[in-house]
């Protein structure tokens, strides 16, 4: 038995999920006593499946499933050269979307948000209610700026995961990470100044450039490796960009991560022209692989990324509490900070802070990041068996949203409306592009798993093939 | 006897303390007959001294002492020609107050922050728990733009009380206050822009004018009346104002309230050259009087007052929950919340909408009325007690600010720095005015009051004199 035959045996027991995403395949030692092949055979098996993504490798635990949905074919093929200087018009668009999303009757498939089954609710609520009773005066009282300083120190400890030696002080508090977003923007641009925009990207932060009075350079990113960087080269050079944002690790819609090389390079890039960027790093501790990515921000020698983490993601969404690394501009973000909302509410961010202390905040995240890598597969596969031929589907590293391009005739803001009349909530492409590109893609949120999704994909595919 | 003999001891009666602030005096008919005076002679006196302000009347229940300091007398005499429009520079003042305050150790004159124990923590925790309890995906979970409905529902309620009919979804509910106030000038100005500001008012007005990049135009407000009319009148002829923001109700720090006559001539004024009008008012529950204040925009026909609220003087200033009725800019306040916050914390939402409909709310204001109208007079009292003769006490109407006019050689910002060396927190003047007025004034916080409070003021007094 050749490894190739190895390889193939292995790979068809993943594809019909005999072994699922998160799960371990068998052992080197086990698989070469049960085949009755050398050990080294089953290792250049194994070697195969690693180089063609379908399982890593864990220190000290074995080789593991890698979600990757079948026939995933990348988003686009050819990054378009940078758009020129915009104003943005997407608010519309999401204000529909929001104001639609508040019909709890609908399949939420559009808003990125997480299954609540697998939010930490009831630990959370303890910790709550117990640190209102122990310390009323300071947990209902206001905590100024930069904010708790509880919050503050977990987050440092935790920033160390992806990179960054960030002390408390570095750190400024904020209600979600919209409110950090908006704030760095507001602290590296004025009115008119000219952003350079990672696209697709999350709508919010569209809508913050738009709101901002801000012009958007539309920069392509990789389906896998996220900004182009030769794009974004060439637009620094063609005209004054006064920042960059982007969501390097996990993209928001796309799910790729910036490899860690082109991260340095983004970084330098941006540091010999004195461009500030603002990193969105939302998604980064949901990753699937073994390793949390480290943060363009580890990168940072001059203080000139400011990175923005929330934990509407993984502990609760409706609390709205976030963070901010401002880098250098950490002043003009306090003063920003304290005119926009003063302070972040007290009692949530202490008792965030404490579960992060001694909640199994790691705990949780584990769970949550094998029941994403699962929900995408899922998600990705019920697309590729309904959805018109020639559909595409993006192979997230991380976070829970899928990326799908349909065949070019299908107009997402038409299968908006037409699967809001079937109870089903999408977000359509042009969302994600300051320029409303992406008109044949739509984002699903594999958060909002149900028993019926394959049914409820059914019934979307069928509108796209109509 | 006659009724100004029956009045004088009444008056000495209360200055010496024998009644304080908020106590029922004795009933017409028992004083007459303990005095054996005539009725009428004692409805002559009473009469008399509501007139020089020492007690009020209330429907069905006799005349109550009211808050007035002893030798108080207005700040200022005349009001000052409105100011040219100038940018604004106390932000760095304020960075520092916030600062300083964080250090517990200090007596905390220096903040508006009301007393701890007065505020309803046991019962508003409770009542977070058992939500949390009980709706855990609901109330862990965002509830987007324009905020909880059952808090909507609830400030819509207690708006009538302000003379306001509004309906719930002419609300939006904000991270406090502050947020309020920041996106309601960002609604009606663009940067450049010219705002007419009451002066003095709450520096955290002033932070935000500043950072948002609009001009300031002072408008002087009479010490018990609130912004000069005729001030205001003479700044929009001469020059393109966008819009005007004062604290009619019970302003910081003067704790003056503007009559309702003066109110709606304001609002007529400004809707008859289109002019919108933020309105903050944080204080209006919080009145000594019987009666709550009506708002300003109760005159409002066009839609062009933007009132603002928060429960962070009456319930919890960490919880950040306070909202915002935008009038016609109701759209443009969303589009700005939206890419601000996106929203406010859930939880506490909820939490404040049952305390509000279930928990008491009127019965919790009606003991901090009566508590910090006295903790006003006795604060009052004591700075004439110690300070440097010449000294002015404001007589607020509501609150828990005084606002104290030195002699013209006291620099408050000096005294600021030999204040804090003698472990107490002030407000200097200059924090107040856009222009760094009031240089001989200091806001004292009457929400701090301790056994100590007179050796702390005579302290205070001991510095201003030297």
């Amino acid at each position: 038995m050749l490894y190739e035959d190895v390889a193939t045996q292995v790979a068809r027991l993943i594809q019909t999920g005999a072994y699922r995403v998160g799960d371990r395949v068998p052992s080197v030692r086990a698989l070469s006593r049960k085949l009755d092949v050398s050990v080294a055979t089953v290792l250049e098996a194994y070697r195969m499946l690693k180089a063609r993504g379908l399982i890593e490798p864990r220190p000290q635990s074995g080789y593991y499933v890698r979600p990757r949905p079948v026939e995933a074919s990348p988003p686009s093929e050819r990054p378009a050269p940078p758009s020129p200087a915009a104003p943005v018009a997407v608010h519309e668009l999401g204000m529909k979307l929001l104001h639609d999303a508040r019909s709890r009757s609908l399949v939420p498939l559009g808003a990125a948000l997480p299954r609540p089954a697998l939010m930490p609710f009831d630990k959370l609520r303890r910790i709550l209610a117990r640190i209102l009773r122990l310390h009323p005066a300071e947990a209902h009282g206001i905590d100024a700026l930069p904010g708790c300083r509880a919050l503050r120190v977990q987050v440092a400890q935790r920033a160390m995961l992806a990179g960054l030696p960030l002390s408390p002080d570095e750190i400024v508090t904020t209600c979600g990470a919209q409110e950090a977003v908006s704030l760095a923007l507001r602290a590296v641009c004025r009115p008119g100044d000219t952003v350079a925009v990672e696209s697709p990207i999350f709508f919010g932060i569209l809508q913050a450039i738009e709101v901002l009075g801000l012009k958007a350079v539309e920069i392509d990113a990789h389906p896998r490796e996220g900004m182009e960087l030769g794009c974004l080269r060439a637009a620094l050079r063609r005209r004054r960009v006064r920042a960059v944002i982007a969501i390097p690790t996990f993209n928001n819609p796309l799910g790729s991560a910036m490899p860690e090389e082109k991260k340095k390079e983004l970084v330098r890039m941006l540091a010999s022209r004195d461009v500030p960027l603002v990193e969105d790093d939302m998604y980064g501790d949901l990753h699937f692989g073994f390793d949390r990515p480290k943060a363009a921000k580890a990168f940072d020698a001059n203080g000139l990324v400011l990175t923005c983490g929330s934990f509407s993601k993984s502990l609760a969404p409706g609390w709205r509490v976030g963070w901010l690394a401002p880098g250098r501009f950490q002043r003009d973000i306090e003063r920003l900070k304290m005119t926009s909302t003063l302070a972040t509410a007290t009692p949530l961010q202490l008792a965030v802070a404490e579960f992060m202390a001694h909640g199994g905040y790691e705990r949780t995240l584990r769970v949550q990041r094998k029941a994403h890598a699962r929900a995408v597969d899922e998600l990705a596969r019920a697309v590729v068996r309904h959805f018109p031929p020639g559909t595409g589907v993006s192979s997230p590293e991380g976070g829970f949203v899928v990326w799908v391009r349909m065949p070019e005739r299908v107009d997402s803001i038409a299968l908006y409306g037409q699967a809001l009349k079937a109870g089903i909530m999408i977000a359509p492409g042009p969302m994600f592009s300051p320029r409303g590109r992406f008109r044949n893609f739509v984002r699903l949120n594999a958060g909002a798993w149900t028993p019926d999704l394959d049914r409820t994909i059914a019934t979307l595919g069928r509108l796209a093939r109509a």
